[in-house]
């Protein structure tokens, strides 16, 4: 539509048609292009794609291109590769890529030593803007940060930034150190990825310094690829919610046995655990013999209690990870979902009953068990479900495996016990 | 820990502190600021807490933060207060923001046009990069967006962009059309928001220009406020496929009646939804009757089958929300979960009929109905969970409203169906 009329082909388009294609034709696209697109479209390309053509080129073409990409980018592909083929071409890199490469693979993945990029310029405080201007002519080629320019000392610990912006701005003949910014925000080389991520779009910034034990400059962690982390961060809260594994691969581009493999242990779990749910009413067969029509309400209860509760692990799980809930202590947050959870149950509980009475026509007092059943259905789904995260968190696991599917079946095992209990209560049975 | 020792205090974490605070606190700590800090620190604020405290200045007092607003973030602030207090303040800002904060308003929310800001830096091809440079230094301060410099003609329209970068590079009597790109990557004002994003993410980019239906340049949006799009985008989604609605607002934010008003209206659909299993389930009192044990299996094979389409609709939903969608067919997708729903309902139907003949003790004729339907509960599941969204995002409608909670409920209907037929098949009742 409109949009392709204003954007032109660039490397990133090249790469996804050529992802588009067939794995047959994949290799002969990309031989299409000049040398100088090649390396371009190549840097673009899933890493899975990546990894298929690496293993089609001839030892010289995979040389030209990997020498060629970034740091952080060919770090990425490394982690894809097998240990054999990155050691082989690590050693064939040129000898200032090779020292990059691995000073970055010598960090942990998911922190920001793996990410960030060691091409940035450092300059020392008694440089002139006039003198700094110099120097970046002949350093901004080899450098992706130029935006923002830090200043070192002599130990080469970071003491300030200088924006490019304020350069051109300030007259030529002030120094750097009269300029610079000391009040900087930096991580550390062990910083989580996450970590970084939200630093950088809490101060606005383009890019983010990385020092290492000893304060000193090691890299630059920039706002382009915060955005894939934060997408890819994104898609394993949204997989975990949905009950799913994610390892950060792209579900669409893995076969039928990963996408199985990614699926059935949480399906497994699930399964055990509504074994647990079949085996209560298997104890309560006598009373369905007497009464059949409480079977009908099973679903119902068990369901609504499942959505409060899902509902509950969500909003706290998407707040412990976008910081929302930092300020906000949990007893207050899990305080506030149990009265939400009151209000629910009133609610739906009442309408439950009063379709059980008028539509289905049950008897007052099974009509009356539902309701009340639901309250305290949705009163526990709500607590277990904002409860469970919190006590996660705090055992340094995942709080996003206490999910909606977790805390679904869950409410379902607790749900029939409440509600067999209330109804023999009620119907005297 | 570690963090606080490296970062300084900058407005985002004074605004943070006062968002800490009680809410007759924000006020007296907000005046202890000085002028330039609070106005800074205005800026950072939530919008929930920049209306309350709007409400609690003087006059002038509002007036001097407002009009030192960027025109984004004072449309942000805009969209939350009473349109009454919009119009006074509006009137009594300087005519030069007025003008811009006019502007941004007359675009829709959710657009291009509404999230960009108006200052940026324009300039004409035949100037040369001396020129430029001292152009910069006076227009600089006045201007958000100074990375990239936008080249239009004489009837505003945008012809190509010079990095700032390029401009420092370059030799200084070139001219800016001579070095400037061609290929220029922009967007419509009506754009949607999130594609924007989208755009930004694909290439890279620090600033996206955004011109009119002329193609005259009006706005440019920066990459800062695409971390804050994301994320409420992917909060959007979360909270969709966890069964709430959600505006965009803070959750923990908002009060009491809120959160209950967020997450009623899917409860109540789920519950009418729920009443028809129930109702299904009413019908087979004579065969529950003759064989109480049948209903103990309910709960695992409606659950089974609802966390397969949960799986299924999840992925679908945020594959079309990040486009990994976008090169693959909806035929290919949703046969290959069908595909899957096949195998683990096979993997699962064969573990639930173990359970159930050599635990639960049930006959074998009954173990046997579970195990067949778990496989055609999967495979429905599956079908449905990849097709529903597909065939909304078609009608035009948000696919997420096929998330895990409806695709769930729906399998409940379908599943005690599919069940108690096969059951009826094999046992001959
Ligand atoms: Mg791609
Ligand atoms: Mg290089
Ligand atoms: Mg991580
Ligand atoms: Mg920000
Ligand atoms: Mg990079
Ligand atoms: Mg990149
Ligand atoms: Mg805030
Ligand atoms: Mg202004
Ligand atoms: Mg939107
Ligand atoms: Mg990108
Ligand atoms: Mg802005
Ligand atoms: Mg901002
Ligand atoms: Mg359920």
């Amino acid at each position: 539509g409109a949009k392709s009329l204003l954007i032109p082909v660039l490397p990133v388009d090249i790469a996804e048609a050529i992802e588009g294609l067939p794995e047959s034709m994949q290799v002969i696209a990309f031989r299409l292009l000049s040398k100088a697109e090649a390396i371009e479209v190549y840097e673009h390309l899933d890493t899975t794609v990546q990894q298929a053509l690496i293993q089609q080129f001839k030892q010289q073409e995979v040389l030209d291109i990997v020498d060629k990409m970034s740091p952080d980018d060919r770090v990425r592909l490394f982690d894809e590769l097998p240990a054999k083929i990155v050691r082989r071409l690590l050693s064939q890199l040129s000898s200032g890529e090779r020292q990059s490469t691995a000073l970055l693979l010598g960090y942990e993945e998911g922190t920001a030593g793996r990410i960030m990029t060691p091409e940035y310029i450092s300059l020392k405080e008694n440089l002139t803007l006039a003198e700094t201007l110099k120097r970046i002519r002949s350093l901004a080629n080899a450098s992706e940060v130029v935006y923002y320019l830090y200043v070192t000392d002599a130990s080469r610990q970071l003491t300030g930034i200088v924006s490019l912006r304020d350069l051109v701005i300030c007259e030529p003949e002030t120094t750097l150190g009269e300029i610079m910014t000391r009040d900087v925000v930096c991580v550390h080389t062990d910083t989580d990825e996450v970590e970084v991520a939200r630093m950088i779009q809490r101060y606005d910034l383009l890019a983010l310094p990385v020092v290492d034990r000893e304060q000193r400059l090691v890299g630059v962690v920039t706002v382009d690829d915060i955005l894939d982390i934060l997408q890819q961060e994104a898609t394993k809260d949204i997989y975990a919610i949905g009950g799913l594994q994610s390892d950060g691969d792209n579900y669409f581009q893995t076969d039928l046995i990963t996408v199985v493999r990614k699926r059935v242990l949480w399906l497994l779990v699930l399964l055990l655990t509504n074994t647990v749910t079949g085996t209560i009413i298997k104890t309560q067969t006598g009373i369905i013999e007497k009464m059949a029509i409480l079977t009908a309400f099973i679903p119902l209860l068990t369901g609504t209690g499942g959505n409060v509760g899902a509902q509950s692990s969500t909003v706290v799980i998407r707040g412990l990870n976008t910081d929302e809930i930092r300020t906000i202590g949990s007893a207050k947050i899990i305080f506030r979902e149990g009265l939400a959870g009151i209000l629910l149950g009133v609610i739906l509980g009442a309408l439950a009953a009063f379709w059980a009475y008028f539509l289905l026509h049950a008897n007052i007092a099974v009509a009356i068990s539902v309701g009340i059943s639901l309250i305290g259905i949705a009163l526990l789904a709500a607590v277990a479900g904002s409860t469970l995260p919190f006590l996660f968190q705090s055992l340094g696991l995942d709080p996003a495996l206490m999910s909606a599917p977790f805390i679904t079946t869950a409410v379902d095992v607790l749900g029939v016990l409440i509600y067999f209990t209330i109804a023999r209560m009620i119907l005297n049975l």
